[in-house]
């Protein structure tokens, strides 16, 4: 049993903050009036106090409280007693590495399984897979472990990134990126366009929003595979 | 003592493998006919003879012969043995965890501070700071210590890219992101733009190229050096 939204990035260019996912949240938050928010992804470093702040601010508009997990003495504790969890985005190396300074990836993971409804955007969205080798971010600070939630059975790449026509930077693209993570590891990706979200709900990981994912597997060329796509059923 | 060529890129768009750094090649190897060739970053994964036959190929128009260092029973030895090392580039963290893999990093910054001629680009130049933690590429594997070989007193941000503009893309930029090294992190790091590259010799590491570089201080805004520059005087 499992009750997440698993989006891509947290705002659209020229929108603001989750504004295209309301109509999702208010279903998925639909049995709860306080979300529990893990800001640890702090992007470009803002505070734990200002991110939650931001949250709040957007999750006002369909009436919910936010409450940030940094204020609780004890957050396992406040983990166990939520009944909704939102993870923003930011850097996966700090958000990572806060998680088990904190002992929560395998606390957080049970609580998913057994249905707590999750909300991950970017970051929080990468750590939904099994491992977090599939981030864009740079390796700010030292995790101990890669491995992560495992709430879906691939790993995520957010803000999946075409290549730039015309571009002139001889850095990799994104496609050369996660080809070079499966010369070493066998785990499928799935490239979420910013857009895009992943509504994953008891046996359906469905993707939703009006673009196609690319979806890459060791050995084999990468496919796109467009919204109402079922991945629970894919990699078996 | 030192001596080496510290290169954004290896390639720039439109050229040949390393063409525009053959001046500047020809004088750093002058006193040795052989390179050892690192080529555990397998850039797009190509192996280590294919990629050792694409840098053998570069090295004949100066007429350097490349020998991999895959190819030696013993890599200690052989790096022992060498009057020229050239690290290429790929992915960081591949690199990085084959060298302490083959407990070949202390080895590595002891010849090259006593003066080895030493090439990196890239994934080979990022290795040159105090640690990997500003490189761009994906942790595709987990090496056991972000800490490399410190033969600058800083780090290095290869292939550094300028905020793409009209980009409606909402991933971080570049600068965005080494902010966020700084907000847990104390050392400066220079953003080496592609066609610049830093000549480390005896106390001077000068920045080489037409471009300026950028630079990047904890809790200071980012400036540019242009060309001619001697990093070796900032930061102290």
């Amino acid at each position: 049993m499992k009750n997440c939204v698993i989006a891509s990035t947290s705002t659209l260019f020229g929108g603001s903050y989750l504004d295209y996912l309301l109509n999702a949240l208010s279903e998925l938050y639909k049995d709860t009036d306080e979300i529990l928010f893990i800001p640890y992804a702090r992007p470009s470093g803002i505070s734990h106090d200002e991110y939650t702040a931001k949250a709040s601010e957007a999750f006002q508009q369909i009436d919910k409280q936010v409450v940030g997990i940094h204020t609780f003495s004890d957050p396992l504790d406040a983990l166990k007693k939520t009944t909704g969890v939102f993870t923003g985005g930011g850097n996966t190396f700090l958000l990572v590495s806060q998680l088990y300074k904190h002992a929560m990836m395998q606390p957080l993971r049970m609580a998913i399984l057994n249905g707590l409804p999750y909300l991950g955007t970017s970051a929080g969205s990468n750590i939904c897979g099994l491992t977090m080798q599939t981030t864009n971010d740079m390796p700010i600070v030292y995790p101990p472990s890669f491995k992560t939630l495992g709430i879906v059975p691939f790993n995520i790449n957010p803000h999946y990134l075409d290549p730039i026509s015309n571009s002139e930077h001889m850095g990799e693209t994104r496609e050369t990126r996660i080809n070079e993570f499966h010369t070493q590891n066998t785990v499928p990706v799935v490239g979420l366009r910013e857009g895009s979200w992943l509504r994953a709900t008891n046996h359906e990981i469905i993707l939703k929003g009006d673009l196609s994912a690319r979806v890459f597997e060791q050995n084999k060329s990468a496919i796109e595979l467009g919204p109402g796509t079922n991945f629970a059923r894919l990699f078996v």
